[in-house]
């Protein structure tokens, strides 16, 4: 029994519980067919099965699995920060403390080595410095931006994002799986060309 | 090139455009806050995770990377043959050959070796008999029991389930999961004596 009273297991079944809470955490990005924004939830399990699909274009000393439990945690403290849009310079701002607040309130749930493991993996995440933390970041731009392609730009039409902007969100995923930066490109002039994205 | 013309990535980037479509596939089980119905997507991250944090309770032969792949393909086929409610006795009948149907037509999205794996997950899950496909399928269950205890049994009541078939249903969270068990047969009892599930 930890201090709190409940077992290591109800400790564990409540948390699971709490973070139902990222079906409700709305994305700007839109879903394909242009019915609704997507949520947390959805988007985190849409980037684990990328890094799944994907992991052929990954370096060598990436180890896939991990970059899947990356994805599936790597939002989860916007159950509480609530989610930043990708560029939205005044949110981008707080970002980071607001983040840090959640995470402290919401891995505390767990029991304590759980927690800390969960912790690190979404700080190693955000750092980007590890070569599984660069491909899940990879995944992270790469899902959103291929549902935009599909719907006709709409997130960029919506906040007056500019090709440069996305050429610079999307360099991760020429660094960290340069086979599939071909196909990014293609897809960015196809939209200047169509007029979905703004050069 | 494949036969389709479509090159290997082409090919991935498009299947996994195409799976957006679990965000709109809707289960019966009702978010924690009640709001809404979850989707697809969000029921397969939710239990990807539960794989992940009750991984300890699964037989040391149990390979929790794999049970996360799993859980994140599981539902994929429902994209063409839709959900079937657990206690649904008549859509149980046709609910393998509409998703033998739905299978075929997925994976042939995929390059054929990457299809042949994805779909060779989903018959192991399907099947149960693996220790891995047990874990996984006792999770999957273990979800919606919890959001429907949290949510005063809204499921079990809108479709007139009995507390006997609840615990056939969660029979397979005993046997892959024991020592959840005791914290499922709690929660049963105390639905029971507060009317939100019928003996």
């Amino acid at each position: 029994m930890e201090e709190t009273g409940k077992s290591r297991l109800e400790q564990q079944l409540a948390f699971l519980m709490e973070i139902d809470k990222m079906k409700s955490v709305s994305r700007r990005t839109m879903l394909t067919d242009l019915s609704r924004r997507e949520t947390d939830a959805e988007h985190s399990w849409h980037i684990a099965l990328m890094a799944l699909l994907l992991a052929e274009y990954a370096g060598p000393e990436v180890d896939v699995n991990r970059v899947i439990r990356m994805a599936l945690v790597h939002d989860l403290v916007e159950i509480y920060a609530g989610d930043t849009f990708a560029y939205d310079s005044q949110g981008k701002e707080t970002q980071r403390s607001r983040e840090e607040e959640a995470a402290g309130r919401l891995f505390a749930l767990l029991p304590g080595g759980q927690g800390d493991e969960l912790r690190a993996l979404w700080e190693e995440f955000d750092a980007r410095e590890t070569a599984d933390a660069q491909f899940a970041a990879a995944v992270d731009r790469l899902q959103p931006f291929l549902n935009n392609c599909v719907t006709g730009g709409f997130t960029w039409k919506e906040g007056g994002v500019r090709s440069p902007q996305v050429y610079e969100r999307l360099d991760l995923v020429r660094q960290a799986a340069p086979q599939v930066w071909p196909a990014v490109e293609r897809r960015i002039q196809a939209c200047l060309e169509k007029g979905e994205l703004e050069k």
